[in-house]
């Protein structure tokens, strides 16, 4: 950083990168972080039980995996109805929200700044998850644990929909600092490590994982359903 | 208009929106308006008479429906990867190039000035639309033809990565009128009208319809399947 940089950088009023970013109505963020992440893995912990005990109690033979298909889509359902659902409600007071989910989100920020500065971008993505996907996520959890026909086919949809937001969000943000300068992101690497690439790269991996056994799946049952077909035709 | 606003209206040297808008390099457009919008049809129809011979060579006994959907989706496949392939490539030069493409490209961007400005989202959107979407049409209008059973899987992929970013593509140019007061198409109706609702909206309607008759035939299949090895335990 350049000696004339510093006074600048010193005068920030918020931690936020670039530290001359203007958050008008930003109040500081009170809990501790170790108790924010606390309350987020918490409240994960506590719906992937619940949906455990419902899958094994409405399906008593589902497998290991069915469960932790249905954990993982209950706790998207969760996560992009209320958590991005409250961010795309309340896009335009970010910076001055003071309960749990937005000092979380302010604690997120720390890696992305989009979040407080109402981002074309970023609003109307997650505006499109809360909306859309989060129903569907709960949906899917239950169609995974009833067995149903029309689990595989909204699998890839919803998770399709989830890895090609997340893409966008990625390369938008190394978009703008390679043809912008735009920075998002606090120099530490543990914002952009472990908050902007590690939180966000479950999105990735697993929709694409599950995109890809469910296109081999429905190929499959397309098999039989074809040989099914050609035998009542012969 | 208010008359304080003529001279800057007058004086830009583009007629894109809004006029005082900088466009460094900017050549205006040589070729006229009907023939760019006749090559662009004449393409489109020559592909669709190509992809119609080649299927029902491959399929004589092809439904008429499946020959509509390969043609749709090799349509698909040349739009995605040479002419929206060709923005995303030359994304950084989109006003002073004056070839075909880059004609065709100005003449849409009177709808919508981000295809000129290196709008990140519109960058990032159509890289990924030339990158995946583009050769995943051609394969699917492949499996199409041959009747593949991975040709619903990937129909839901690619139709609702279609779907998501064109809804994400028309949310954000509202957002940023509603929100920035930013104007990004002329304000002739026809602009608005033709160019950008129609034009895209095409692939709104078409792709929502392919998902759904999509998911629906999946379901069918994976009941078919289910009963088949029910059929087989017993």
């Amino acid at each position: 950083m350049s000696a004339s940089s510093w006074p600048q950088a010193m005068m920030a009023d918020h931690p936020y990168y670039p530290p001359d970013l203007d958050l008008p109505g930003y109040v500081p963020n009170k809990i501790g972080v170790p108790t924010l992440l606390a309350s987020f893995a918490g409240a994960v912990g506590f719906v992937c039980s619940v949906t455990s005990v419902v899958a094994r109690t409405v399906r008593p033979g589902i497998s290991k995996g069915q469960v932790l298909t249905a954990m993982w889509f209950v706790v998207c359902g969760c996560i992009h109805l209320f958590f991005e659902g409250y961010f795309a409600y309340h896009n335009a007071t970010m910076p001055a929200r003071t309960d749990l989910f937005g000092q979380l989100w302010k604690e997120y920020a720390l890696s992305d700044r989009r979040y407080l500065t109402r981002d074309s971008f970023t609003v109307c993505m997650e505006m499109v998850t809360a909306v859309a996907w989060g129903p569907l996520s709960f949906l899917i959890g239950w169609l995974v644990i009833i067995d149903s026909p029309f689990r595989h086919p909204l699998q890839i949809m919803v998770s399709l929909g989830q890895l090609y937001g997340d893409v966008l969000y990625y390369a938008i943000f190394f978009f703008d600092e390679s043809v912008y300068g735009a920075i998002y992101c606090r120099p530490e690497s543990f914002y952009f490590w472990v908050y902007f690439v590690m939180m966000n790269g479950f999105w990735i991996v697993i929709p694409g994982w599950i995109v890809y056994t469910s296109i081999i799946e429905t190929a499959k049952a397309f098999r039989v359903a074809q040989g099914s077909a050609k035998m009542k035709g012969l």
